[in-house]
């Protein structure tokens, strides 16, 4: 509520109505809040993202003259009930009813059974109107998942009749927001309530849309709810930011073991052991850092625009798949490796990773759960490959594929491992292989994710060619999908990252930079060895540069490591570890 | 107190102190407990196994006598007060002293300063009596680490004189068990409150040990308490099965997505990235658990023998901390990988991950840093790798180090990759590829321990030839020296999973069993496929038959995965997990 008056929270709403129409400032501002406190941070994702972000997204000005003042200011606290028992990731399933009565003009909300419930539902506790999801029927027919406003208590905070809510109980984490499970038993709205940007149910109880494909209508309505995964991967970000500045700090403080004969003992982060866990994890959180950035200005200029184009829109909402994923996911593995990193000290409360870890273990889940999500990327990847592959005869194909057709016409054949070993042996040629090359860093990582997409592509149309019914075809690529989306991450991190090393007007800023790019690169690259490797794109001696150069990069980032964290800008008082601002 | 009335608690002390005489008994009674709740396990560790061990195994009879029943019946609650705030994994540098002095014939226990400090003690407030590891000084002279009991409370639990208590306060997890500091202000103890196995001070004052060399008498005296290690390893292994159990019922009941003209939804378990996440950690789970059934064999026959031969003691104590390691290691994946896929019903609290996952995140931290055991356990094999070379000629070392000599020879020449894409293109010779067979896998793996340790022995030798101290040196191959441990660990596991399919009388489950074992060993080398490539080791053409191998076997033992998961034994009380007990 302190929040909210001083109108830090709906920053992204027009003027007219509270905000300061700046989608770009509220992701800031999610972001920022993010290390602080995690529960408060979903809190005003839910309230004024979510359920307001409904309202004015999938809403028209009726709506918002109505409502999203109201929210703006916590007046009006709500939820969002995408989610039910029975369908998470399948939203296109759910099973809540919302039945138009043409004598009444009202629609009837109902919860058909248990599976139904909307579930994990955040200010469920608290809110006092829900935007629920659920399947519209008009005259008999199913129109498909729309959202329908439904209030839920009266101002004293008692449940409306027909409506049942229940606790989920406690959590793993996130114990600060009140999730629950939402049920409706036959409760009447009336048709305004209908949030009719995209569908509309006539005076005459008609329903009409000027979308006419049903599919297309509910990724257009879901496509605008994209601002959720770009906060959520924003925040995950910054509990990674937390850890890492915890865990160096303090690596750069603790010393353990030392010489026999006495002297002092080694600082933590003087162990290679120790920079080897730390700092690629950095530069991969730079990595992310910088693409974020990116997706942020996106996500400003979609929201800000009348009328984004189609294009840049799929694009958006494909980045923000993406690096939801990629950032919640490296938010896990980071503040586990810095808590272990910490040992005893990282157990305790007062240093709080436990905070992080649990508080933010959940985001690899909501907003879409990561490996559904890493699906859609790759469902992307292979539209813009297909559109591509239309427009490009066979010549050009191979080209868009690798990059480097000589390259190409080596992996095809028989020949390639021979020449490579060739090249491998003779010095002058040696010198292309330079891992700490950034062009030959970004050629590998490109023909990774072309590689993988066009066989995925492949495989699909094989398969298909071949009678089998899509879903079980795409079933049966899934790991090779998911995989295709993983090497696109991998790939757009480090065009951002590299984007921001050759922006660095401070030469000594862009020598730092450019060094972590590089380990960034390095560790991907040497992580994906295997597959480099097996397909003959890098030879073994090649591949063991790789792995000498990660040892190299750490061992030359490790003085500027505290600096590095410190850039976060984290200040000392939402850091909250002890052990992290101790003087040195 | 329940637990040690039924006189389950002490089932290693022998039976004239209340217990079984039955070291073996009491790990499977640990193994067992930690099913339930690890609070509870964590108290029933430290009391029974820490503290009482340290009393049986560094304490005479004398000690026996005088502490050992009441420390079984719980009448005597103590700690084990080893890690100081400054000194966690470096125990022979604790700054806490026990000064002899002669006219009294007492110990003077001091905390010199705040680093001095006993901390992250279990039963620090419960506990009326301490193990205190400390620096011994008689006459003025270091004699190194000894453990002195120490009365820390009176029996209305008032702290006495001299002690000091501080509570840990909230931590990530264990809330059941009470963590706290300790510290000492000149408290002074009768001199027979010395744990005098190994070094004795004699009526006259002088101070004498059997063993002379310090650094062997300190490392003799570690080794007893081997079991805390043992008996970590074996909770984390419960807590893995435990998650998996969960996850995997989940996943063969949890529909998700279908067939878009309507059918049923597919079940989790059913999709082959479902399958790839949770069946290799299901395969790894059992390959540790017939590790862990051996360490235990091995554990029980050294407690139980009157004086264990050196080697094998020294081998015991190997495989407890790498098995240590890899099990507590892969609890934390495998909880964070099961909760995961359980979606937001995993986030649930009464799903059982939130306990799982923190209370068992210490686990890589307490009874020995993962990173710092991995070492010890390449030191260990470093010593065996030093022992053998000594007594092999130049040709029988090739041998050791591959047992394939012309593998051998292939690989140290530029010839190899020449002759192995022949090899690989060579119908006939291709069956020797398959990565379902067993030598092969053995072979593959143990090739791969063998030169990573030689490789690592080779670099500290030619370093401290060249005159760096050992600290530098062994310090600047620590990376290398951990991935020797964890090499040696992924062969380990595979002789012991693959003895256990040997032994299996039943055809039907050795068939079963024989797939999950192949599971292991192909994703683990599949995981390595980067090094074994690079290593000339592997054609890329096996390297990819690896990867397709894992996604059979997934397929392949998807029907069995349920009865792979009930075959732990878990009664669902202990699962206590709704999601995995409903009806399918």
């Amino acid at each position: 509520e302190e929040l909210a008056d001083q109108g830090g929270t709906a920053l992204q709403y027009p003027v007219d109505y509270g905000g300061a129409g700046n989608p770009g400032a509220a992701i800031a501002a999610f972001e920022t809040t993010a290390h602080g406190d995690l529960s408060l941070t979903v809190k005003i994702g839910v309230q004024f993202g979510l359920f307001g972000g409904a309202v004015l997204n999938l809403g028209t000005k009726r709506h918002h003259d109505r409502w999203l003042r109201d929210i703006a200011t916590l007046r009006l606290p709500g939820c969002f009930a995408m989610t039910e028992t029975g369908h998470g990731s399948d939203v296109q399933s759910v099973g809540t009813t919302a039945t138009y009565e043409h004598a009444t003009r009202e629609l009837v909300v109902r919860t058909p059974d248990d599976a139904s419930r909307k579930d994990y539902i955040g200010n469920a506790l608290h809110g006092r109107m829900a935007a629920v999801f659920c399947q519209l029927v008009v005259d008999g027919e199913g129109r498909g998942v729309h959202c329908v406003v439904v209030p839920l208590r009266d101002t004293s905070g008692a449940l409306l009749p027909g409506v049942g809510h229940e606790d989920c109980g406690e959590k793993l984490g996130l114990e600060g927001v009140d999730n629950g499970r939402l049920w409706f038993d036959d409760v009447r709205v009336p048709v305004d309530h209908l949030l009719d940007r995209y569908a509309q149910i006539t005076p005459d109880g008609r329903y009409v849309s000027a979308i006419e494909n049903p599919g297309r209508r509910f990724f257009t309505m879901l496509g605008t709810l994209v601002m959720g995964r770009v906060c959520v991967g924003a925040a995950g970000l910054s509990a990674s930011k937390n850890a890492l500045a915890i865990a160096v700090r303090y690596a750069n403080r603790r010393r353990q073991f030392g010489p026999p004969q006495g002297g002092e003992e080694s600082l933590l982060l003087d162990y290679r052991t120790h920079q080897r866990r730390l700092l690629p994890l950095l530069a991969r959180t730079y990595a992310l850092h910088f693409a974020q950035e990116q997706l942020t200005r996106m996500a400003h200029a979609s929201f800000t625009a009348d009328d984004p184009p189609e294009r840049e829109q799929r694009q958006l909402e494909s980045l923000a798949a993406g690096l939801k994923a990629a950032a919640t996911w490296h938010a896990t593995q980071t503040i586990q490796e810095c808590r272990e990193a910490c040992g005893g000290a990282g157990y305790l409360a007062e240093n709080r990773f436990a905070a992080l870890k649990a508080d933010s273990d959940i985001f690899t889940t909501f907003e879409g759960d990561n490996t559904v999500l890493m699906q859609l990327v790759a469902k992307s990847l292979l539209t813009d490959y297909k559109d591509q592959f239309e427009e490009l005869d066979a010549v050009g194909m191979v080209g868009f594929v690798t990059s480097q057709v000589v390259e190409t016409i080596l992996e095809r054949s028989f020949a390639r491992q021979l020449s490579q070993i060739v090249v491998d042996f003779i010095p002058g040629t040696e010198e292309s292989a330079d891992p700490r090359e950034r062009d030959y860093q970004l050629a590998l990582l490109r023909w990774r994710e072309e590689h993988i997409t066009s066989s995925a592509a492949r495989r699909l149309k094989r398969w298909t060619d071949e009678g089998h019914d899509a879903f079980a075809v795409f079933q049966s690529v899934q790991d090779h999908v998911v995989e295709a989306g993983r090497a696109h991450l991998d790939r757009v991190l480090l065009e951002h990252f590299s984007a921001a090393v050759a922006r660095c007007a401070t030469p000594e800023l862009a020598t730092v930079l450019d060094r972590l790019c590089d380990l960034y690169a390095v560790s991907t690259i040497h992580e994906q060895r295997g597959w480099f490797l097996e397909h003959g794109r890098m030879t073994p001696a090649r591949a063991k540069a790789f792995t000498q150069a990660i040892g190299r990069l750490c061992f030359e980032l490790r003085p500027d490591a505290e600096r590095l964290v410190d850039a976060f800008g984290i200040p000392d008082v939402l850091l909250g570890a002890p052990i992290a601002t101790a003087a040195r």
